[in-house]
């Protein structure tokens, strides 16, 4: 079976009926949300818990169920490692790790991989464990979605939680928390939106417990069955990892002017421009050089949705935008700035990008930039695996920006560490070709052919070559890049935002 | 079949099987939420349609259906009307509103009554409306929820909403939308959130349409199906009505004196504590004393809950107390501070009452002072019929207060206009003497003999009496009353807050 960017994909995978992917909007859902059951707390009774061994108990976690959790402490985060820790001393088994991302700092769950503790995961996996499920696989394969698309998924019911344990910097006893106090702030708590309101159970774990009632409001009491209260929920500091420094490098840096110099002629970049800041080296430098540009120009722009730097908060608080749509806080100055500020609004990742709601945040973006580890000459990028088939990131917000955003801006060296990066096809297919506009390289502009109307706005302004030339370039500088070395087994689904499969991942011969 | 306060009730009422009420926490929710359908909007897609016209034939109103409206602009309320009127002149029948409560503004709705328009209403109806119903009575039998009760309805299914149109002061063209700001902003907008997360389909209507994104955001663009734009959602002068004036009447200020005394009395005014400020000119009083009292000693107190006043926004910037949870704002002074300041914290009536989620803000009340049109030896309380039997009034978060609160106060005058207010028998039981504690009349102080706790506290501080002396008071003065000329057919289900019924009310012979 093959879907509409041509990946041969089976018809079923581990009992699980596989739709293909064939066009960004190719359906309108036809179900209904995931309906969690009802509760009652009764006056008196009290929900906060001394410890996580206590509440996994209460919530009567058994093996075979799946918990959630969310990333917004990234590699700072202590709230896997410690729950799943105590799950495993329990002798609880067969768990499903729901995590919106698992970070380097997790790797210990490998061993939980081994001893049968954990048997499945749903959500991206960032480092390690990519790599150790890359060779040996899981009882299930992975799923691999989207903000968007995992929380359509939780909203939806494909993803059904038994119990979401939330990480909040501040709560108080009967769960109204945020994540924007304390001294483990992390900002934005969009990804706890989703499983707050369509897990059956929901914990909340804090290190700042604060009398009732607890304020700002980001998960309200109504959806928390319990509270504890631990020693730390992880360290800030582990928030701003490596790809979330700007660029420095020369070469880069140039992508980054390109960008701005395209969206500029193409005529984007008016009054009420809105976009997407992405983390990423490159981006953080396009969003510096396009702040830079709108001053000069005098252009007063609309909202910058994130993943929020210190760069977009600059932009802000000189009013070159009027608001920021902050769904995941990626430094310290953007958890400072959510805390304060009334125009820098947290919101959900359903919000952000769930495509089955009456409209979410990405139909608005004018323009976003995003990374890439390879993009192939149908438009097509990977983000997850690396050229030798190795599944060592997530999708992010990847999809959701392209398939919404106005323009959608690929930005990368054609070449990096001796490998092309603009080839004749991708490794594996994370976005598709036809959510993709422009591909901005050290080595020329590509503009994807069904853009007619991008071409025409920059004819005589911008350089623009056809994608093939660049794959050709790529191949003169460092060769046909050796084919990755798979096995048959699936270790991991691709699904594009909407719950259509857009690619598997196959295991990765040791 | 009798339920637990004596109150006869057939065992179905217009193909309902009725559940009678057996104590306030008498058992679980086995079910689980109401699952609306999923939806799509894709990128270009617009959502503002032209007029109120436009939009009933986009979301495909037709005959039988069941449409909602809050009630935040309350006798100001220009939305019903317009929506009503409009519905008629397309020829649409047999509708069923489902207001949050409808007010003397909404008078003209009798006429569509009667020409087949309106054939049901589940909501509260004060007034003009209720009149009507008492002595002409609907299709079926009107339903009345507590705030709580309705959220509780709405969320379970109970009362499923095809299309909620809801009132904005201030929207983008997404649906993002509050009502803090604009030319008819009229503060929390806490009823629309159970329609807006519940309904099959909602409309925003707006006078305000600001560029995208609006913020605050109340109600998030995930779940708006369209946008209107209108010239006058309504005048938010009608807010303040006649029952939000503080009394000045001798009497009744002796009334809301005693409660802070019987309170303070009881050891209840603490530090942290926190209370449910109702409307009524006694509650007003009390909430004017209970500030006076905590100033002059020095206590801090927690959350002030409402039906929010300015009389609280004092206590909030005097620092008096240190939130305040605003569900419905009550006056002008209110709407101005929900705006700007952080700590007067928007809530949904799903968070204030609903009974049917991990715990509800009442749960956490220390006290809360309601008025009544009637008390009864049993402590059980009406607020909706006159002792004619005329449905007058709706139940608000009366139902809800008390069965949360701590310390549950009735203020009232032992006699009305020549009507004995402490009675043996309510004419109709609104809120159930079991979740009632005390009664404070101009004649002295009824503790339910229940709670022995306060009984014990006060000893020696308080005179209290028992209510059966407070009976033979009311009738040494003003002789026993006549009894309401009723016949058969019932005009009315009271509903306790979970479901269960407290009492049906009977149509009034003309």
């Amino acid at each position: 079976m093959l879907n509409s960017i041509g990946r041969e994909l089976p018809e079923e995978i581990s009992g699980r009926k596989i739709i293909p992917y064939f066009g960004p909007f190719s359906s309108r859902p036809g179900g209904r949300r995931y309906s969690p059951p009802l509760k009652a707390v009764f006056p008196g009774e009290k929900k906060v818990v001394e410890s996580i061994r206590e509440v996994i108990k209460k919530v009567e976690l058994s093996d075979g169920m799946t918990i959630s959790f969310h990333h917004h402490l990234r590699n700072g985060d202590a709230m896997v490692n410690m729950v799943v820790d105590e799950i495993a001393r329990m002798g609880i088994k067969d768990i499903k790790i729901a995590s919106t991302a698992l970070f380097p700092v997790h790797e210990k769950l490998i061993e939980h991989i081994k001893n049968g503790v954990i048997t499945a995961i749903e959500g991206s996996m960032n480092g390690p464990i990519g790599a150790y499920v890359s060779t040996h696989g899981l009882k299930e394969p992975v799923v691999l979605r989207s903000h968007g698309g995992r929380a359509r998924a939780v909203k939806g019911g494909n993803l059904h939680i038994d119990v979401a344990f939330l990480a909040a910097s501040m709560a108080d006893d009967y769960g109204n928390c945020n994540g924007m106090m304390g001294q483990s702030a992390f900002g934005a708590m969009g990804f706890a939106y989703a499983d707050a309101m369509y897990a059956d159970k929901v914990v909340v774990v804090t290190d700042n417990l604060v009398p009732y009632p607890a304020a700002p409001i980001s998960i309200p009491q109504i959806y928390v069955d319990y509270v504890v209260k631990v020693n730390s929920i992880g360290d800030p500091a582990g928030i701003q990892t490596g790809t979330m420094k700007i660029t420095t490098d020369p070469v880069r840096l140039g992508i980054a002017r390109d960008v701005v110099k395209f969206l500029a002629a193409a005529g984007v970049i008016k009054d009420g421009f809105s976009f997407q800041a992405g983390a990423g080296g490159i981006s953080l430098a396009v969003t510096k050089f396009l702040h830079d540009y709108m001053k000069s120009k005098g252009i007063k722009g609309g909202f910058v949705m994130g993943g929020i730097t210190g760069y977009v908060v600059d932009m802000l608080e000189d009013g070159t935008i009027s608001r920021i749509l902050d769904a995941q806080s990626f430094d310290l100055r953007a958890v400072e700035s959510i805390g304060r500020n009334p125009d820098h609004v947290e919101v959900s990742h359903i919000m952000f990008g769930d495509p089955h709601t009456a409209g979410c945040i990405v139909n608005r973006q004018n323009a976003c930039f995003l990374g890439a580890t390879e993009v192939d000459v149908h438009f097509n990028v990977n983000v997850n695996t690396h050229s030798d088939g190795m599944l060592l990131h997530g999708i992010g917000g990847h999809q959701d920006a392209a398939a919404g955003s106005d323009v959608t801006v690929i930005t990368i060296p054609l070449v990096r560490k001796k490998i092309p990066i603009v080839r004749e096809s991708v490794t594996t297919v994370s976005t598709p070709g036809d959510t993709v506009d422009v591909v901005v390289t050290d080595h020329g502009i590509a503009v994807n052919p069904e853009r007619e109307d991008l071409l025409e706005a920059v004819k005589g302004k911008v350089d623009v070559v056809d994608i093939w030339d660049l794959q050709k370039k790529a191949q003169e500088m460092v060769g046909t890049p050796p084919e990755p070395e798979l096995e048959d087994d699936i270790i991991s689904i691709i699904e594009f935002r909407d719950g259509t499969v857009l690619d598997v991942v196959r295991k990765v011969r040791k």
